[in-house]
């Protein structure tokens, strides 16, 4: 039988500090919003295989019931996989281009792959990696050996 | 031209405390944990859309190159939506039965929809919602309206 709580996210998301700041960082990675009625305080991007949103910070703790601590790391990472070190590279710089602040240049990674991290404006990471363990499918999507 | 950042979300990684514990949380859902001689400081779970990695929050940190803060709302939630209100209360209901923290029981959301949320051994929240705007397609995504 199906687990009662299907094994997928639908939904990322981020608790942002200025909503049109943090959209605007997004649009500008050449990202899709979607507009709607309620836009006023919350923006959606449909990404390939989930939708991203972004939304208040204290908004996001409220509706979750949970204290809005001040910032810090997230304890969370979200993570494009890309073909190969080259794009790796490529993503990077795009993200730096539109505003991103570098974590950490790609660089190898002792686990055999290549990995960079950026932050969004409110810090969320963003890690770029080509894993040559973990192959893309035709969409992009990662697959994870037996 | 495609963005060089595809929008795509291909792994989400939550920093654990304890990660024998949080593996079983997340096996004790039902969803399925893949083995690879690498787990002994990693976890590596096959969600239909992407793949959850669970890692000691510290080692995260050090990866991203960010400063380990202490732990509190980490800024960002993670929903899986479901396709009518009884299903949500299923998949809360299993959660709590599994060990997870409820923050707050399902109840009718004011933007017309039905959402509850639940927090995992380190307080990241997952949200269980029907959306009755965003549909869920064959395979468990949602899709945004133009």
């Amino acid at each position: 039988m199906p687990s009662a709580v299907p094994a997928r996210v639908n939904l990322v998301t981020l608790g942002v500090a200025d909503l049109l700041r943090s959209s605007q960082f997004y649009e500008a990675l050449g990202w899709t919003r979607k507009a709607r009625a309620w836009e006023d305080n919350i923006r959606f991007f449909a990404l390939g295989n989930l939708v991203l949103a972004l939304f208040p910070r204290q908004h996001l703790a409220d509706d979750a019931r949970v204290e809005n601590t001040p910032p810090g790391f997230g304890g969370f990472t979200l993570a494009i996989n890309l073909p190969d070190e080259a794009a790796v590279d490529r993503a990077y710089d795009h993200a730096l281009e539109v505003g991103a602040t570098s974590l950490k240049r790609p660089v190898k990674a002792e686990w055999g792959g290549y990995s960079g991290y950026v932050a969004d404006p409110d810090g969320h990471a963003w890690e770029f990696a080509f894993n040559p363990f973990m192959p893309l499918d035709a969409n992009g999507l990662m697959h994870l050996p037996d």
